[in-house]
């Protein structure tokens, strides 16, 4: 194995796809873990946007994890090679595991602009193209703690050939082997744990190869790319991905890639699933919108009023859903049910917290009217705010989320989060 | 007196003009203090821009006086007269003293919308015009400690004519004599405190009978408006504010509107200014930039590390000064000697913290290279970071103002600001 002493230890399995349990020995040190099904911190060049990190970490039940992506590292990658210690500490970020990825999952990036030798990130200077050299050497800049291998994920759209799609595996396993190669060379990276990218758009054969060949290199887990929201109907997506599981690993992670809205994430987790990203919060921030949809599935009616009961009203739920549940993937900025949008006027005189009962500081401290009055003058502490509460709210959701694993009773956390029966 | 328990407390005058002391008997408990020469918090709509009270109150030696602006307000007026509890409660404001005025000073507002009977404010929306009658409902929606009456600022230009001027300053007492009429028959601004406003141009004897009639009501001190930034020379404004100040009783505390720049704030103290409102680190926080002036005027050189030393390089200081060295009103938005801008290619590797020795969460946390990626990505927790330093830098130096004058030292500070001697 090319890292360290990543380890998934699963304490239940439910209908032999749903996994409860923790992943072990992250970080150099190997002292971190993280609990599954469960979510990386979202990052902006290693910042949750707009959160300093004592504000950050006012917030409890934060991922021991943090993402963050090369699209904005690529550009620096001078800078942080004559800094010589490490992304972490040029972020000043507090003590966390650190995960890099390619892409931003919050950013679709344009396709077409991949080779057989390179793929393209885009930073704020635009476009940069990365070999495989090119993407170990700005690993070995970064030195994060775990990172997955270069790939060719453009095969996300419904229209792909399967000439195409058999191109991106190739290259893909090509690039792991490459990335892998390099890896055992490198100084830096010793101890570094790294995953391989299962690609294969919307054909089964594809993917069954993507994750059988990714699966026989030394890797420590899985990232599933190319089911990003709006990339296919999310009953394809759920078969594909129950048939990419049973390739996997039992004992070995599977994290997936630009999935991120709450019936998805519940949907997914019941194919396999474990890891996700948490760029929703940031996108909802980004509308002026606060996550506002009930996680509080406890049957048990003295435990009712601790967590977030359900919003009463839901707006604009109607307006953005396509017919069949699905948004497409450029929809990925419009609101969803989830949440409300604050710059509605109905809340300019609301003066109840974002969500009755949530322990943020945005809503211990501050009030629907407020935040509107924020938001429609474009004072950015609106974002900071929305983005406090939004982080709590998401990750509360995932605790949850275990809980109902645990408890068997993840139907019911279902039927809350969709507001199928009202509480 | 329309007001409540306000006391200026002179310890020291020097060469009888600058002023050090302590304001006392603040707020409605009477409880709060604020020395002087200071400043005012300054806010958008209650919170100091970007960053939450959390944050805010992780920095040390906060003036207790908040300043919010009708022009924020205004538009709010229905919802704020709902919430009935005032503005500090909305904005969810710890502890402080709520001071109101009638403009945001770090917007300038446009000229030629002021009536015998209104004068106009600007919020997010467009123009709000306000009467007598409508100024003093919004205090009352506002609720604060201390504000001062309506006033006609709009002869702060040069080429005003002595038949406008003289007209601003009739209305402004007119404005002044309705307000406190107003204000004795409200029970929601029992034990608030009113200042009156003197306005004049720049014409002595209209400066001079606006101080004096302004002097014979009971207001509890003064703002001099009409001096901002760019309104008119340097020499010119020290001259007419010292004979203004001579007009004006000397127990009284004087604010000056308007101006921020740590030359003119030391040029004021010296022509017997007391208060200062405190845009000028939002100011120079939007432009991306961090104040970096030195203001450790210690000739002891085992105190010389403590305070913020002097910053070796200066950046495109002869750039944007003006021959004279006064600026226009309109380059308010333009980078002045006492900053750097973080923008600069030059930081893009420079790991040294924003100001060497600086105590803030910025300087002890991250360095210019990082803020320079998170300005260039547009991460907008640059500007977070940028105004928790220059607040603090800010504040610092009205901190060293004071210790100079009661240390006899004002010289040497001035120098040290204008950086004409090089430690």
């Amino acid at each position: 194995m090319a890292g360290g002493r990543m380890k998934l230890e699963l304490s239940r399995v439910v209908q032999g796809k749903s996994r409860l349990g923790v992943l072990k020995g992250l970080g150099r040190t190997g002292k971190h873990s993280l609990e599954v099904p469960g979510c990386l911190l979202y990052t902006h060049l290693g910042t949750v946007p707009h959160l300093t990190q004592d504000t950050l970490h006012t917030l409890s039940s934060l991922p021991s994890v943090t993402q963050v992506s090369l699209s904005h590292v690529a550009e620096h990658q001078e800078v942080l090679e004559e800094f010589k210690v490490g992304f972490r500490k040029f972020a000043g970020l507090h003590d966390t595991v650190l995960y890099c990825s390619l892409h931003d999952p919050a950013a679709p990036c344009p396709t077409g602009y991949t080779t057989n030798k390179t793929v393209s990130v885009w930073g704020s200077g635009g476009r940069i193209e990365v070999t495989a050299a090119k993407f170990m050497a700005l690993q070995a800049a970064v030195q994060p703690d775990w990172y997955h291998s270069m790939a060719d994920g453009e095969t996300w759209q419904g229209n792909t050939s399967r000439k195409r799609v058999r191109k991106s595996v190739d290259r893909t396993l090509a690039h792991l082997d490459e990335c892998l190669l390099a890896h055992q060379k490198s100084r830096e990276l010793d101890g570094v744990e790294v995953f391989g990218v299962v690609e294969g758009g919307d054909i089964l054969d594809e993917r069954l190869r993507s994750a059988r060949e990714t699966a026989k290199r030394p890797v420590a887990g899985f990232c599933l790319d190319g089911f990003q929201t709006g990339a296919m109907d999310s009953a394809l997506r759920a078969q594909l991905m129950a048939a990419v599981a049973k390739e996997l690993p039992e004992d070995k992670p599977r994290l997936l890639q630009g999935v991120g809205r709450p019936d998805e994430v519940l949907a997914c987790v019941e194919a396999g699933v474990d890891l996700f990203e948490s760029f929703f919060p940031f996108q909802v921030t980004e509308r002026g919108c606060a996550l506002s949809f009930s996680f509080d599935f406890s049957p048990d009616p003295e435990r009712a009023g601790s967590a977030p009961p359900a919003v009463l009203e839901q707006d604009h739920v109607e307006a953005v859903a396509e017919p069949n549940g699905e948004l497409r993937v450029d929809d990925q900025t419009q609101m969803t049910r989830f949440e409300i949008s604050l710059k509605d006027e109905r809340y300019r005189d609301d003066f109840r917290p974002l969500v009755e009962g949530c322990g943020c500081y945005c809503c211990k401290n501050h009030q629907r009217a407020y935040l509107h009055h924020l938001l429609v003058t474009n004072e950015l502490l609106a974002s900071v705010l929305l983005m406090i509460h939004n982080t709590a709210h998401y990750h509360g959701f995932f605790g949850a989320l275990r809980e109902a694993l645990a408890a068997d009773q993840l139907d019911l956390l279902k039927r809350r989060v969709l507001s199928e029966d009202k509480k």
